[in-house]
């Protein structure tokens, strides 16, 4: 059952929401228009991020991985691509309206956040009843069952407070257009609504031009869209969003180990990035999708509970095979180890590139109140931070901005750096914090005189005196990927 | 006039768009349903060459530049941004249908090829008639015009081989789609036809939350998408892109000054990259823009002509203004310097990321001839080569893997790079050629005496010999982006 989010842990999303507009992180998509519901802009900061776990990811996956190779699939794809994959006939939302208000609902919510009226009321009975009768008329997709729940429970809309509602129907989530500028060749095509398939229908484009042998991989990044009735909590589920997939291609009867394989490897990754253990968790699926023999979701405890961050599925050849009798073309490899021809298996790692920033934001997050005083820092892994280093000559004049800016020219285009030379230090420190940044590197008339300078370490406050010449050494030796590599 | 190309020119191109399929660089999207017109995907050395030039543009304009950050907007935007912006209104093509075949075309293209017949048989007086009505009739949106023109040169459809023409009408380029699943909130929202306007309407978040002061730009790298009627010349004009832009901010009155500046700046930079500037030219924009008080392209010399790759426009306030206009909210800059309010001017370098992967793509192609052989290789700069090194032991015995292995192990958490030891090694250096990769180190028995390898030189094929300890070093040498931007 979906956990409700507790007062204080919804105060502390809000909290992280407002941090990331005003730092340059996240706002709203057209603001200055009001915003657009479930779609937002990454800013200065915020794209710096996701672009270093982007290419984090991105390398983890095909270079610490001798056989792994990326691609990036266009977003338009043939729409017979999503007949083959069931997206047409099933992604589907079960969706009821209230007659009086004439707002529409996802039926499936109503009753979990009816049955979680209960469960706050210590009625565990009663909420898992509800529950348990919601899965069972979904599973047999019988919804005049899921409409006649919501009216003998008395489910009421908490717009027009009546229980006057339309029947249940599937709503198909996949955005559509229109391609092609005449009437009658003009074809009704979708926004992808996952990565993965431009992967399947690659597959054998890459296995062959890129010469790869079984078991491989083949990575990418990019775009999906779904028309979600319910996007809420912020960026983690939006109606524009970025996956990075990774489809494992396997020997038929290998898949379950190369799934156990995977599951903990991409654990792994998330603990080398420094996220505490408690705070995730794997899930394994009760209910698996049509296409999958093994699923789990890699959880992460934001501040409205334990979400999902990232799917393992074992998904068998169900897309190959799929793909293969609506192509008409085969979708086979030949594999010499055993000499035969056959449809690999799939074993797939999924994560949102948005949820992944967000789970980044949420465990950077930090307030810390000591009897002096209260800082608020992001505690980002060096790797990852937007901005590696801050230059901060301790006052405007004396020949000071030109040394910062002499080390600025040294450091600068091997790293992303801010130069800062107005305000007082303990301001620009505090900035510092509050986006992030590691290294803090003050310039003073002591750097005039021995060509030192101070580092400030985000994490601890501590200042310790260093050569200028060590500087280009230390924050590429902290901020490399290699430091969350060799923890794999 | 529309440079028609030579059939030598054609050839040229269909080589390199069937290089760019056999190697792993493009695909058509969708392939086993027969493609999506005008849509590509990128294969395993296509991705790292796309995401290195990406990766070159981001660094150059936000590293090297100290005064320029970046932003992701959404695709999904405000629909009334596309009001604001004017493409609504009119971002469109004139489309006439010819009423025997069904078939639609762009009108001013029916008449521009009627021309080029007339040019190719030395009537240059007529083709230049031609072209020059054209121009006048739809400077004075006279859509009528156009067709009478179109019946009166007796114009016949290729297909059914008549003058049987519907009239000419707008036809608008953008995509649209519906958001929302409640009937009476959807919306119909359009997938955003350039990126430009993601930076406009965030011009203010970014200016306060990053702290910039005028002049400052505001980089972006995303997917834009045009409904276009003549979609061709493989990836130059295709319907869902990528763009790299850069807005800049500036006091008005200095525009001039700083379009010039920019022009400059971009020239130096495909420079830098290694294109011969024979293949480069500035084209001035004979007909400006509403928005525009300057425009010129940065055109290159491809298999089918000059053609625009990048595009510097002193686009004046014309964006924030309307902006402000129609959000009623102000877009406008204090200036201490001059202690004034202003919205500022704005000069833009845009740049698409598929046509500099295509120019790429022409210029590194190499088919070079000798007495003895002849070869094929991408002459791509080491900074943005696919994969950087190809370590190949001569045999696959005596030990010579395990140590080529040993070799990878030092070299590829840093670099994209490839082990193979299968087939001769001639063929695995023609293999590397043809992907474009600077460097091939053959493992040899050698190597396991005294930790000496061979370097092949991909450009030169002359051989070296270097300790395994040089290895590291000397790729990070050659493929830094410092060796671009030291040429800036």
């Amino acid at each position: 059952m979906a956990k409700t989010a507790t007062p204080a842990e919804n105060a502390q999303l809000k909290d992280i929401i407002s941090h990331a507009k005003e730092y340059g992180f996240v706002y709203p998509s057209s603001e200055i228009y009001d915003g657009l519901q479930a779609v937002y802009d990454y800013g200065a900061y915020g794209v710096e991020l996701k672009n270093n776990l982007k290419r984090l990811w991105w390398e983890t996956m095909t270079r610490v991985q001798d056989n792994i190779v990326g691609i990036d699939a266009s977003i338009f794809m043939h729409p017979t691509t999503w007949k083959a994959s069931g997206h047409v006939d099933s992604f589907n939302d079960p969706m009821i309206d209230n007659k009086d208000s004439k707002k529409r609902y996802r039926a499936d919510v109503l009753v979990e956040e009816h049955a979680a009226v209960f469960e706050r009321a210590g009625d565990i009975e009663k909420a898992n009843a509800l529950t348990g009768a919601l899965a069972r008329l979904l599973e047999a997709e019988d919804l005049d069952g899921v409409r006649d729940l919501i009216t003998n429970e008395g489910i009421k809309c908490p717009i027009s407070g009546t229980s006057n509602w339309t029947d249940v129907r599937q709503f198909n989530l996949m955005f559509s257009t229109q391609v092609g500028s005449v009437a009658e060749d003009s074809t009704t095509i979708y926004l992808r609504p996952e990565t993965a398939q431009g992967i399947f229908v690659n597959f054998l484009n890459v296995q062959k031009t890129a010469r790869m042998k079984i078991p491989f991989g083949i990575a990418q990044i990019g775009k999906a869209f779904r028309n979600e009735i319910v996007a809420r909590q912020f960026i983690f589920r939006m109606r524009e969003f970025e996956q990075m997939e990774m489809q494992f291609f396997v020997r038929p009867g290998t898949e379950l180990e190369w799934y156990e394989n995977w599951a903990d490897m991409r654990m792994k990754w998330h603990l080398a990035l420094g996220i505490p253990a408690e705070k995730l968790r794997k899930h394994n699926h009760e209910k698996l999708a049509h296409y999958a023999n093994a699923a789990m979701d890699i959880e992460f405890n934001f501040p409205f509970g334990f979400k999902e961050v990232e799917g393992i599925h074992s998904r068998t050849d169900f897309d190959l095979k799929s793909h293969q009798e609506f192509s008409r073309k085969k979708q086979q490899y030949f594999d010499p180890e055993v000499n035969k021809n056959y449809i690999p298996y799939v074993v797939e790692t999924s994560i949102g590139a948005d949820r992944l920033f967000l789970l980044t934001l949420c465990n950077a997050y930090t307030e810390e109140t000591t009897e002096e005083k209260s800082r608020t820092y992001l505690k980002l892994h060096p790797a990852i931070a937007p901005v590696k280093a801050a230059i901060l000559p301790i006052t405007k004049k004396d020949g000071l901005p030109e040394k910062g800016k002499e080390i600025l020219e040294l450091l600068k285009y091997d790293f992303n750096i801010i130069y800062e030379d107005a305000s007082s230090i303990g301001k620009r420190y505090a900035r510092q914090d509050l986006i992030g940044t590691p290294f803090c590197i003050a310039v003073d008339h002591q750097t005039l005189e021995d060509n030192t300078v101070t580092i400030r370490h985000r994490d601890t406050t501590e200042q310790e005196r260093v050569p200028i010449s060590e500087l280009h050494g230390r924050i590429a030796e902290a901020t490399s990927f290699r430091r969350v590599f060799e923890k794999l």
